[in-house]
């Protein structure tokens, strides 16, 4: 039977979702870690999004496979009664044979949160990137047009050995206000290694004036990651949503 | 002078508010290091409210004298470059000469915020108390009504030695629902040791159908500490906002 999962998590003390090689204290790894000792047998989760260390989500997916079949109440109480109070299974239900959380996610959402005028905002502290200037988010949403579409954003991938297309689609790039805080929200049909961060970055780079907007075009067009800005910090980064096609909406 | 500051904190890893012998890690201790760090003068800084430890703020108040005139907006700069990041001066003012943040007081507003049906409720995990049953808050909110209005609230307080009046007047008790966690406001002209958390304790056996919610007049009657309910942990309350008089609303 192929399950499929939806996760938040403060990502704060994780090295990322993906368990690789030795990487210890994975969000992926504690959850394989229950699954094999509720089940017995060796169990493997795939991931939507592979987030960095430290980025947080709120409606990752996943999926995986049990030789038997279980009751998805059961198997969402087991998993939030042994995972960390920091990670917390919100959805388990039955999939299609051949669903899986990666290949077949058709959108994923992310937001990137920052904070400005300095205020600290305690209780959103680990969650947010306090900028320790002013932004023009007028010149950040100038610049940010240019990157929706299909475009190959090579530019703004962090792996430099990267082998598959960088080519991606944008669909949309959103700036709105909370709590004095900046929202930017990023829609598209998936996102290459770092690449919200590296945007994020240019966008405060931009928006700080050591830029102007136009430049975002030029950066998209040398496919270069050296021209573009730095990456933002992770803790600021949440993977918001995953969406499938009709078929395996919920 | 005199200074008028409204703060906000996560008391996760704080001994409480206030300073008392050797109590080390208050958040009265450090408003003053660094005060007095600043002024060069010993500075004694006096609250509203005397949060327990682990208890939050989002609207904590308090005042302080200091020899020469500073510019509040200096003050409020100075603070929050040396306050740690659990910790944010979110307004600083002058107030006049005889203005005392607890002796002026006129209102305080605390909330204790209850999460339920299990749900971990990750990002805000530390703000709240997860209930591990479920919850009648009809007959939660039937109780609360008994403590509306004047009251020896003997029974709530868990100083066993105070001798001054344990009377205090609750203006309102009242239940809201914020992303399926359930948020009971209380609204008072002060409250005694302990008080919302025992109150808060007493409302929930009720709610889980321990006592019955005629029960709550009995024990406000019967003044004595060991007729109410468990005192509830202090991570699910907040003190939101302290109200003054005329003169000192901002």
């Amino acid at each position: 039977m192929n399950y499929r999962i939806t996760i938040q998590y403060d990502g704060s003390r994780y090295n990322g979702w993906q368990k690789q090689g030795n990487t210890k204290n994975t969000i992926q790894g504690k959850l394989e870690d229950i699954l094999s000792r509720m089940t017995k047998e060796e169990v493997e989760v795939h991931g939507a999004g592979r987030t960095d260390a430290g980025v947080h989500a709120l409606g990752q997916t996943a999926n995986f496979h049990l030789k038997e079949k279980w009751d998805p109440k059961q198997i969402k109480e087991y998993l939030n009664r042994y995972l960390p109070e920091d990670i917390e299974v919100t959805c388990v239900r039955e999939a299609s044979p051949r669903f899986h959380s990666r290949l077949n996610a058709v959108e994923k959402v992310y937001v990137y949160r920052i904070g400005t005028e300095g205020r600290k905002a305690v209780f959103r502290r680990k969650y947010r990137y306090l900028y320790p200037g002013r932004l023009d988010v007028k010149a950040m949403e100038q610049a940010s047009a240019s990157c929706i579409g299909t475009h190959d954003f090579k530019s703004f991938c962090a792996n430099r050995h990267m082998k598959k297309s960088t080519v991606r689609t944008i669909t949309g790039i959103t700036f709105t206000e909370e709590d004095k805080d900046i929202l930017i929200t990023y829609t598209g049909n998936g996102f290459l290694y770092h690449m919200v961060r590296i945007l994020t970055g240019t966008l405060l780079e931009i928006g700080a004036g050591m830029r102007r907007p136009e430049e975002m075009k030029l950066i998209l067009e040398g496919k270069n990651r050296a021209l573009a800005g730095k990456t933002a910090p992770a803790q600021g980064l949440t993977l918001l949503k995953v969406r499938y096609g009709d078929e395996d909406e919920i």
